[in-house]
């Protein structure tokens, strides 16, 4: 099993059947695939059902290497992933005296004395499965060999809560991975603002279309455009030719590019800012309170963030952050005047080194002829520095306020590398 | 057909397969055909590929009476739905004059003079089909019926973007489908706070076992509890029992219930205080502008939120909340008497009717064996009153912010129905 694996994700659980909660695990393992170089060419969502079930493995089997499952390893009647993945293989169940020991060691690290018997039934394992510790739960993953008459391949078991599903891969499942396939690949990612998707595709177009290793792919993000280089690599002395093609990439839309890496807007913001021991403040009415929830959405983030205000009324402007009150009357809220009063205001309120101002009409309703749902003004102050800049944005109000507090990050931030 | 409907739904696209985007389209399909009381047994997601797409439809198809797809009927070359569905129904595909009518008239409202060709593809339609006008885009959908030498079946397919499809599915499926079924239903939503799904479950355990129409059933939330309950009626002149079963919910569990219907927590404090006239005002530390976020993203929030302040700093809920710098000092800025003060200061700060203030350790870091991740201290001041409440949050740093606001809006919504 070397050169390209097709991989098909198979999610187990009768609240996704019901709309109850959406399907994250399966988004979250196909852009794993994609970067292991794993193909996939089905997902398929199953309930906590036997039969089903065990159609289903045994479709995938039959079409894909390796058939992931999450979901149904818990210790419940309805949790049948594991003995039905076991029946298909052929396998038994036996206990497996690791994992039995492991459910009682987290359970004793917990606090709870007792542990009730279902509890232990995430211990039987298939006789011949290579099984996968839980290091963030009690039920343990597995990796089973399933041969059938036209194919061999693999059903790889993980669990359902995300942050065990995902500590489980890449801990166990991902060196597995590399192992199995004799391909290594190197990922690329750039992040550009301020130009638009269809722009760039066109700036690029030769780029997307002629290369073969490494490839170029541009990726559907909010208000910014994601592209991905990838070479992979079949032996240790290849060259990396990804340098190349992103020397390139900068040469063509370097101005645009604020993060060659993983790293989104506002943790590149909250980086530069940390790096430089500055500090920030925000001055919000449309996104009223947005940008600041993501910036604090980042552990760590007291160090750079003293405060912000939410200033959603015109006495809030005036009254607290200082605004001209004959100003808000003349111009508007949602007017350069403005927005620049509001952030040097808000600068010295909370005494930071930065202060950003957000003013728009985020809709459905308070539009005009003149300025649209959509206008968005947005101001920076800093010391003997003052920024400000006008977007006209599409979508609806939740786009429209994602949108804004991520071009007000980066106001700060073309401040902050220059 | 008539009687319980089975519906599979298949999501078509390859950046569905790449995990570049979450499938919120089935989660949101699949919770409405629940509530139309059609049942679902699979979801599949396949790419944008003709041979795939078609095996997938017929697979569905010789499971279900009804075949839900969403994707593929936009412009570019790899939109394939209609014509791969044309094809396994046997039908031609056909220029739909009043869909290219349509089309026409969407450019011209959004100020488009030339319209690229391939455009006018989005109106060729199986010959049979029954067309479904698209209000929120250009791409229209149909239901086709598709006779197989087993079974006889519909496919209905419905556009991508999710404005476009939950907006065509509403309009056009939903009164299609209520005639196709004969069974009419009644949903009856309770929500409860400051109780775990469990003490429901064991408080209600005979109502959810024994109950079969109408039926009771737990939703999964994050800290809070949703419950179901749902009454089919095949004839108009069947009484409706749902009262009944709703009143012995409030007799067992009446001090927790927030709402009885559709709205969210924020959704109800917000026209609580809209129909008072009342004002309030937010002081948020761990929560860092969340809790004002999720009010103002409801439109017209504007009359009830005067303005919030992020005290995320010791320095600011001091220096522009007013709180006691001793206080601070001594207790910690997680404490009854900290929050009570900050709730006073922002009261004052903003002239707000009421004024909520959230101090918490949204962690990873920053417990102490005293105070743990996951503490959380809430305020509320109003006219003569103040009250706080302590709460002891589980989960990760983004359980615990939105668990914290959550119960923020709550503790002064206590106050307004009092």
């Amino acid at each position: 099993m070397t050169g390209t694996l097709k991989a098909e994700i198979i999610c187990v659980g009768t609240e996704l059947l019901l709309g109850q909660i959406v399907n994250t695990n399966a988004a979250w393992l196909a852009s794993q695939l994609s970067l292991a170089g794993v193909y996939s060419y089905y997902q398929t969502v199953v309930g906590d059902n036997k039969q089903r079930l065990a159609a289903s493995i045994r479709q995938a089997a039959g079409r894909a290497d390796l058939v992931i499952l999450t979901g149904g390893l818990g210790p419940t009647q309805d949790d049948i992933t594991m003995a039905t993945a076991a029946a298909v293989a052929g396998q038994r169940l036996i206990l497996h005296q690791p994992s039995r020991q492991a459910i009682a060691a987290y359970f004793t690290r917990m606090g709870r004395r007792q542990v009730t018997d279902n509890n232990w039934k995430q211990a039987l394992m298939p006789e011949k499965a290579l099984v996968l510790p839980n290091n963030n739960g009690t039920a343990p993953g597995a990796i089973i060999e399933y041969k059938s008459k036209e194919q061999s391949s693999y059903l790889i078991l993980l669990p359902g809560p995300p942050a065990e599903m995902q500590l489980m891969y890449q801990e166990s499942v991902l060196p597995w991975l590399k192992h199995k396939s004799g391909t290594r690949l190197k990922h690329v990612f750039v992040r550009l603002i301020g130009i638009g998707e269809s722009t760039v595709e066109n700036e690029l177009l030769d780029l997307i279309t002629n290369q073969q290793n490494p490839t170029l792919a541009p990726y559907a993000q909010t208000g910014e455009v994601m592209l991905r280089i990838s070479q992979a690599f079949t032996s240790l002395d290849e060259p990396d030719l990804t340098s190349g093609l992103l020397a390139e990439l900068k040469a063509r839309l370097g101005a645009y590019i604020y993060e060659i890496g993983p790293r989104s807007m506002v943790e590149v913001l909250f980086d530069l800012l940390r790096s430089k021991g500055q500090t920030i403040s925000y001055a919000e009415s449309c996104t009223g309170g947005l940008a600041s929830a993501q910036l604090t959405d980042l552990p760590g983030s007291s160090a750079v963030l003293a405060g912000s205000l939410v200033a959603y009324s015109n006495r809030i402007k005036a009254g607290i952050l200082g605004v001209n009150q004959a100003l808000l009357d003349s111009e508007g809220a949602v007017s350069q005047a403005v927005v620049l009063e509001m952030a040097q205001g808000c600068r010295q309120l909370f005494a930071t080194d930065w202060a950003v101002a957000i003013s728009g009409i985020a809709g459905p309703d308070g539009g005009s002829p003149a300025k649209p749902v959509g206008t968005v003004w947005l101001a920076v102050a800093g010391e003997g520095i003052k920024e400000s800049v006008c977007l006209q944005l599409s979508g609806n109000r939740a786009r429209i306020r994602q949108v804004a507090a991520l071009n007000a990050h980066n106001l700060v931030r073309k401040q902050l590398v220059q």
